[in-house]
């Protein structure tokens, strides 16, 4: 039985072309660049074109704000410690209920060390309230930290209007966002639609370059002090040998990426599309997170009444070879459930029912057939033997749902 | 002219077995290991297989205490500032004026933020003055970070005595160690001659894997706190997808390592001796940096009095294909002499004209015999030119060394 990959927001197949491009750095173009003799200047260029080549990407013209780093938990990492440390009289940080934990921990961190934080909340949707967040705002803010879209509902914040707001209310406050759910996935140009955002965070490995690398958009004169320090690569802003190998693969993936965003908008999100409409169809009390809300076009995050989102996993699996998740995998293991959905209000006997499945370039219409065939099946059969659902009224128990939330 | 790769401490070419084991975990099990599905399931295993292999080759049954990171830099800056964040009331450091910028431009910025540090000399060999280190412990000394060998003259610090003074003096001051120049070229039993330290960094790209991936191992107990702060990989101590291909990069390397540390000591340390043997022979004037301390076997440091370092350097690989380096790569580009060699009072005319040759298992005898070759006549021909040369009395100019140091 051939495996269907739809669990993209959680990481990526490398793209061939990026295993290609990578290749020559390993056993053969493998110097150190900051080495001063002819072939480590080779590798030093090649370093130099993937930053270009990215820069690009982003519609920037100066490619010395493209850091590169070991993943997006530490561009988000060092984006909000290193903003901390640079501006250390600011002591109020904004960002929201629903961020990844490389930036929720980060916050709580900083809430631990003295900085008030204020956690935005959402509505059913997932949407932000604008005015709330103008209220969140004060004179002693440092950073606002918000995400582009969700990782777990696909759910995209009106960034460049938060930010804008805040640019317009105190020039010195900071504004990151964590982009990794739509570097790769949707076009960013940061000139245009990004002008007001000071420091972006993405991650090769969710658009096809492996894990291992990532990186921070810093725009010039951002105050920010580094986060791994040691030798003077990345002109002294992220210490460490760099990673040549992935940089020049991440370069490449995003290239790719770039040539496929008409094929996301339109192919991808037909078949997410047509997943979400037959899922809604076929199972009844199931509730699509985010409907209302502007969304990534690969992500399907679906929450079934009265089911446990670890048994249709397991089935899903098992029974298909179909790979989809309950939520972030950055947070697999634990029992609790999603804090996005909780946060959006998802009712209990729902939030644990929650399934996502998040597609990819690769992934083909017989993937998505095979879903549809396999998911409102297993939902069915689970919901015989679940102590949540009222098999007579075939619904869920909702007095259990008020005794137990 | 095929190149001839003599800087070994700078980086290593990847062994054509890490690029083997490391292929499938690209376009094949590119699963992230956090995932709850089987094929993912397999994705965590290798980590663990590898995370198992690396402990057994560091001769320690808790493979726990082995944590992956990004690069040495990250493993010293997570050992220094985690354990500074961990122990809040200790406010004073001990490290050497000759470790790796990783370490003492973290022990810098501690500096600035309120730490004491003292900075211990080094004698004209390198080595360090015990009865110096054991005054420098403190009440309320924190941690001693000491480098395990010098990665520009291959210089061995006694770090077990050492290790063992600090904590008979008290256990709570924590030991540190930078062994990025030492793992993979001599065994390292931490439950024996290190059974002392309690933490220490290393680099995969020292020892034939990628550039890219570094690990720390932090014995059980010891308390730090993490640099990159988000999901719950390596058990909380670490956030960020893990780097699967490079871990299990890392672990073959480690393995192909074990296996050539017969060849790193016999057939490569020859190689080094027959090469210092020479220079010394060859080249009048000549000083070879280290020479009465213990060395790693791959490493040559040379101070040629009168000749600038960077044109010997720059002839060796024009002219002869020669990859060598002054100094280290993390502070190339930088027209500082080395403050490695600074803090071995290496006199002035001497400090500037200083090549590294570092080896490794890839390296031949023909290799050495084209730098045998090479590297004299290059010193003979630059002190013809050379303002620091005194072609006459065919010496280094002494006066222009006391008016200039």
């Amino acid at each position: 039985m051939k495996t269907i990959y739809a669990d993209n927001n959680a990481t990526t197949q490398v793209a061939p072309e990026v295993v290609e491009a990578m290749a020559p750095f390993f056993a053969e173009n493998y110097y150190n660049p900051s080495s001063m003799y002819e072939p480590a200047r080779q590798a030093a260029k090649a370093m130099t074109d993937a930053r270009w080549a990215i820069a690009r990407h982003f519609g920037i013209t100066d490619p010395e704000q493209i850091l590169f780093t070991s993943c997006a938990t530490e561009s988000n990492n060092l984006a909000l410690f290193g903003a901390a440390r640079a501006r250390p009289n600011r002591r109020h940080v904004v960002t929201t209920a629903v961020e990844h934990p490389a930036v929720l921990e980060v916050c709580r961190e900083l809430g631990r060390s003295g900085y008030e934080v204020t956690f935005l909340g959402v509505d059913g949707d997932g949407n932000l309230d604008i005015r709330e967040f103008i209220r969140a705002l004060r004179p002693d803010t440092l950073l606002v930290s918000i995400m582009h879209a969700n990782n777990e509902t696909g759910v995209i914040f009106p960034v460049e209007q938060l930010a804008r707001i805040t640019k317009e209310t105190d020039p010195a406050i900071l504004f990151h966002t964590d982009a990794t759910q739509t570097v790769g996935k949707l076009p960013i140009r940061l000139r245009e639609e990004f002008r007001s955002v000071d420091l972006l965070s993405f991650s090769g490995h969710k658009f096809h370059a492996p894990k291992g690398i990532g990186g921070l958009y810093l725009k010039k004169g951002t105050p920010c002090r580094p986060l791994l320090i040691g030798g003077h690569q990345e002109e002294g802003r992220r210490g460490g040998t760099e990673n040549v190998a992935f940089i020049v693969g991440m370069a490449k993936a995003l290239q790719l990426a770039e040539e496929n965003f008409q094929d996301e908008d339109t192919r991808v999100r037909d078949l997410r599309d047509k997943l979400e409409k037959t899922v809604e169809e076929r199972i009844p009390h199931v509730q699509v997170n985010g409907k209302g809300a502007p969304r990534t076009p690969n992500t399907l995050n679906v929450s079934c009444h009265g089911v446990e989102g670890e048994s249709m996993l397991m089935q899903l699996m098992s029974d298909y070879g179909i790979c989809a998740s309950s939520g972030s995998a950055c947070t697999t293991g634990s029992l609790e459930p999603s804090h996005v959905l909780r946060a959006m209000q998802v009712p209990f006997t729902a939030v644990h029912g929650s399934v996502r499945f998040s597609l990819s370039r690769y992934n083909t219409a017989a993937d998505v057939d095979r879903i549809i065939e396999a998911f409102p099946k297993i939902v069915a059969n689970l919901r015989k033997s679940s102590p949540y659902w009222d098999q007579e009224r075939n619904e869920p128990r909702l007095e259990h749902v008020d005794s137990v939330r």
